[in-house]
């Protein structure tokens, strides 16, 4: 009854990640306050995202097309996949307004630790992609991460057959980084591939 | 189209208090993720809340009942009143579980900056209900602010012929502070309501 019902909202909303219990009860409130103007509109466009978002059958991306945007974008090139963990991944690479190619989504990097292995990604979609030709370029946008960087050398075992260039993003010192709160590693990193001014 | 009904989402989310547009985008991908299990069940409960939550007439608390089941409640007592600036404020008092009274929900404070005055709060209402008795006591719970006291002040001021007695919460340092993250001004009040031990 009364306190259920707002109760379960905060519940729900406490789980979304960026949220805690208290943040959940600051946004009912926001929620409640605001009917017209927030709560409708909100519960609409959830609405629509339910009923409308779908996986794209070939690269893996969430859109309300099928397939998606980006795969029956006819201006994007179609010879060069960007492999990406997830589709999280995929909109800041979007985000970032640089690439004019296809995106693959792999839906998780390989860790022996979570206990993911390859049947648990979709690997094989992305070998039948670059096998049935017009890939030129596979770019590794993966995670610098071990099991990220496991996944990398898995594929590119896996796609060596296939003629394809394979690239990965490079590594260094993120923009506006200063040096004194980088990690070690990265510092190491970026030192080893240092280049020319 | 396509995108436009996830970036409604997205735009829609990121007004929410606690989320701008990078944790919305990835709420929104939570979301979307987990369909039955978090999207479906957030839109049923934020159209539950739509439908049933009303302002209650009493004491302006939010609830599914009305009057509200703080006012409602027989087994609160109806002869303290504390008075609090919203909702948020009501919900956090009943969350340290030490109330046993009635509330009154102001809906804001006194503020000459933002042009709040005592008609655009529910001062009247509080007063009706001082005045038709049975109130001994009102527990100012405002903020320790400039604002929140000149309303603490104003409304001593309007209830001093009801006879009741009027009280407001201590001030001091908070649980768990640590003397050098406390600002001056409270350490200063800290000290000059300092107590025998």
């Amino acid at each position: 009854m009364a306190v259920s019902e707002i109760e379960q909202l905060i519940q729900l909303l406490s789980r979304v990640p960026g949220f805690g219990p208290r943040s959940a009860r600051r946004a009912t409130l926001f929620l409640m306050n605001k009917r017209e103007s927030q709560l409708l509109p909100l519960i609409q466009a959830l609405q629509n995202v339910a009923d409308h978002v779908k996986t794209c059958p070939i690269c893996g991306n969430l859109d309300t097309e099928v397939p998606c945007h980006i795969c029956s974008n006819p201006k994007r090139d179609k010879n060069q996949i960007c492999v990406v963990q997830d589709v999280a991944d995929l909109w800041a690479f979007e985000h970032a307004d640089l690439f004019r190619g296809q995106y693959h989504v792999l839906g998780g990097v390989l860790s022996a630790l979570d206990g993911i292995g390859p049947d648990e990604l979709n690997i094989q979609s992305l070998i039948a992609r670059v096998q049935s030709g017009g890939v030129d370029e596979v770019v590794f946008a993966l995670p610098a991460t071990v099991d990220g960087q496991t996944t990398v050398h898995y594929l590119v075992d896996r796609l060596s057959n296939c003629h394809v260039k394979m690239t990965t993003l490079s590594r260094g010192v993120p923009l506006g980084g200063e040096l004194d709160y980088l990690d070690d590693g990265t510092i190491q990193m970026a030192f080893k591939s240092r280049r020319d001014v």
